[in-house]
């Protein structure tokens, strides 16, 4: 019997079926309730879950990352599923707003008018390879789409191919045993399917986890359609973190073994990685004597995800080592098992076109970077482009105003203390960020997700009966809306 | 002295001065509070009216459009301007979300994250020619934009370039008379200048109204940029009737009548003109016996808006009669005064690729579709591309279901009954559609067009007094925000 992920490998042709079964599948998804979806979401969550041991075990073998963490994402994958599947029966994403006619309205008489967002029918979703289960086929693209109410075409990533097929072949068996119509979910595998996907008339939005490169090209592809639709990338971040002098003074040595737990997270490999450290002059030689230790006791696993992504990390390491004014402060390896590197580099070195404020490291290395004062610290961070994250360790009370809007201007999320590495999944994420952190203003995780895959309808004097039942006068569904410009809460 | 619209004729030098002036302005405006930028708003809407007289009498010489229509224009921009500075007050629009750490949240213990929209910065507009007030250099796009604390770039355009110009001039007078600071506002005009606000680093988004052919090359411009932003076109839309055989049977010359009155509005130059008509095959008689008599009493008024446009609408308007099975019904010209033209073609002889239901006809002409049955009906709406609205003319109590369907797929607004031109500036309404009707799943008109301009930022544990104020646990400006997931209304 030929393998499933064998069977994936699909071409041109193989992707325009799977697209045409998806595109069927949503016009009769369509006519289910958002409860019944819901249900349809509930039920792929159940079968990961029962399939734990199996999918941890391929999983494992095919990333190198250890079973604790990946148990611990399939959870979040499960548990992610369930809370988009609640956020479906909330109707909080259709942003239904009623405008009854209203004859002394400003301008001139106004019409009723009433709008909510529609799914917009078929997505293209790509996996990451980092998160196998997370940012992979039912990750948080897939699920929020479905949620949405659309149908989803996946491109499985050839890092975990024989997971991502087993995982496709459980959600589409878990979603026809719940009731959802065949093809709702569908996958396919390899390059000509993967721009056959994002080229397809009937795709209408593409959600994507991963190069710089690799995104920028297909977001050309999709902007440059007859019809242009919507690419919702996650490039890259190098996700600076800025030491205070008075946090330094205060727990310096704290900072600097939190941040390398936290950039060892996953063989370095998140995309919210902490990849720059922006340390006041004052740390430099503490720094330098403490890092190395907590390097070497560093524990990475086994290596790295790819070959392919050891060798970029090769070069993009070798990039910024090289870059003026940057020295090596522990060497590191990209090995099997691999041990994390530490460049270093004064602010006032960094050119305006440095490989440090702009390169990816993607696996196991950082720079840290000494400022003299809050001059240079500025500058620095004038530097950057669009970020995931900006995380700022200061003293309490300390007048941080200044930073923390530099941090704002140019990343999707601002912590205060803590890592960034460790995403919750919640109403309020952000994960996203100006480009090249993510190619439209939006975010991948959390409830907030479920918007990208939507659009705007109104419907203008329509008898009641024929409006959606969200929109209906008497609100028969309960959910919350706005109504003559005031919000009325879910009943 | 040089007249104002000499002064604003830019290059590409000028439109960089531009870009900076309104940088600094953004910087400025976003330390002032939404209740100070909602007054800027009042300020620029008091203006307008106040000069009232001379704005309406430089629009109606550069225009053609009589005044009745002009003065009315006027009073919805300034009417607009006052509903988009109210939503500032409001705070609708930030999307404010709380979410309190969690020890026990289901995936693992979660951070306190607050997440609330923020201004992108520097906004290019790109005025239309056809609403000298309400889509031109302080209309929905500008208006919107500073409501969310964005500044504005406008493109002027050349079809009423002294209109556009005192009218730049009025608004800059009017936010420096309010407070605001200086820049946040500007004007540039001619193509350089055009092109050098797309490319500009820091203008972070574009709105435009325009033609399909000038939209598309600017998004095209906007997306190919090292940081590609978002480009909020309205390209065009032929906006297709529905007559049901049972409203023709019940007001089948009334409808006829509407029709002509819709078509000819602003001589056929709206956006939501009702370029296709589908009737039934039984009205096909009675169409062509009453046609001619109800546009021989149409009154368009002077002429069309520009040389231009009117070249346009000739060379789009014999491409369409050009089609197969296209007949003149009426013959129309683009004369001074103009007059309006019907063309009329079966469903059955439509074909796939026919100019009919792709080629906007800028001006006073419009088709007549008969069908024979709902299959053809049903055809030739899927033969159509994305709409701004879609209108179904249908008896009471019909079944309507299939058609209201398939117009809501291809529309941003269905109406029943009425006509689509007019459009509310309200909380519920969606002035946009697919592709080539908008390039982005938004609005340009109503409250909401003000989410275009925004990105979303989250905050992780941050000390309550380094968050803005609307996502202090105190909630000292009482908006409405979701907390842990359930609405808490404004207060």
């Amino acid at each position: 019997m030929t393998p499933a992920h064998a069977q994936a490998r699909t071409g041109a042709d193989g992707a325009d079926q799977a697209v045409r079964a998806a595109h069927a599948a949503f016009l009769t998804a369509r006519t289910h309730s958002r409860e019944e979806r819901a249900a349809w979401l509930d039920a792929i969550a159940d079968a990961l879950e029962s399939h734990r041991t199996e999918l941890v075990e391929i999983a494992g073998r095919e990333s190198h990352l250890p079973d604790g963490r990946l148990g611990g994402e399939l959870t979040r994958t499960a548990f992610q599923l369930r809370l988009l599947g609640e956020e479906a029966r909330r109707g909080e994403f259709l942003g239904a707003t009623v405008d009854h006619a209203d004859a002394d309205w400003g301008m001139g008489p106004r019409p009723d008018l009433r709008r909510m967002n529609v799914p917009l029918g078929v997505v293209g979703v790509f996996g990451a390879s980092n998160f196998p289960f997370a940012f992979s086929v039912i990750g948080g693209d897939s699920a929020s789409a479905l949620a949405a109410g659309c149908a989803v075409v996946h491109k499985l990533h050839e890092a975990h191919a024989e997971l991502a097929a087993r995982t496709a072949q459980i959600v589409a068996d878990a979603l026809t045993a719940a009731g959802a119509p065949a093809g709702l979910f569908g996958a396919v595998t390899g390059r000509e399917a993967a721009e056959a996907l994002v080229d397809h008339p009937l795709v209408k939005a593409v959600g994507f986890t991963g190069s710089e490169a690799g995104g920028r090209a297909l977001f050309d592809r999709a902007v440059s359609r007859p019809e242009p639709i919507p690419f919702y990338g996650e490039l890259g971040s190098l996700n600076p973190v800025v030491v205070t002098e008075a946090a330094w003074a205060e727990r310096g040595e704290e900072i600097l073994a939190g941040w390398m737990g936290s950039l060892t997270m996953g063989v370095g490999q998140f995309c919210t990685k902490p990849g720059l450290l922006l340390l006041p002059e004052a740390g430099a030689e503490a720094a330098a004597r403490v890092l190395p230790g907590l390097a070497a006791e560093a524990d990475l696993g086994a290596g790295m995800l790819t070959e392919a992504i050891r060798d970029g990390f090769v070069v993009n390491r070798e990039a910024v080592a090289a870059s003026d004014g940057v020295s090596v402060l522990v060497e590191g390896n990209e090995e099997n098992p691999p041990a994390p590197g530490v460049l270093s580099v004064r602010a006032a070195e960094l050119g305006e076109d440095s490989e440090v404020v702009r390169r990816e490291m993607f696996g196991p290395a950082a720079v840290l970077i000494t400022y003299a004062d809050a001059e240079e610290l500025e500058r620095v961070l004038g530097l950057l482009g669009g970020q995931l994250t900006g995380t700022l360790h200061s003293a309490d009370g300390e007048d941080t105003a200044r930073v923390v809007q530099l941090l704002q201007d140019r990343c999707g999320r601002v912590l205060r203390g803590g890592w960034p590495t460790g995403v919750t999944v919640s109403y309020a994420q952000q994960h996203g960020g100006p480009y090249p952190a993510a190619t439209q203003h939006a975010t991948s995780v959390g409830t907030a997700a479920i918007g990208r895959w939507l659009r705007p309808v109104a419907f203008q004097d329509m008898e009641d009966a024929q409006l959606p039942p969200e929109l209906q006068e008497a609100n028969p569904l309960g959910i919350a809306r706005r109504v003559d410009g005031e919000w009325v809460a879910a009943q």
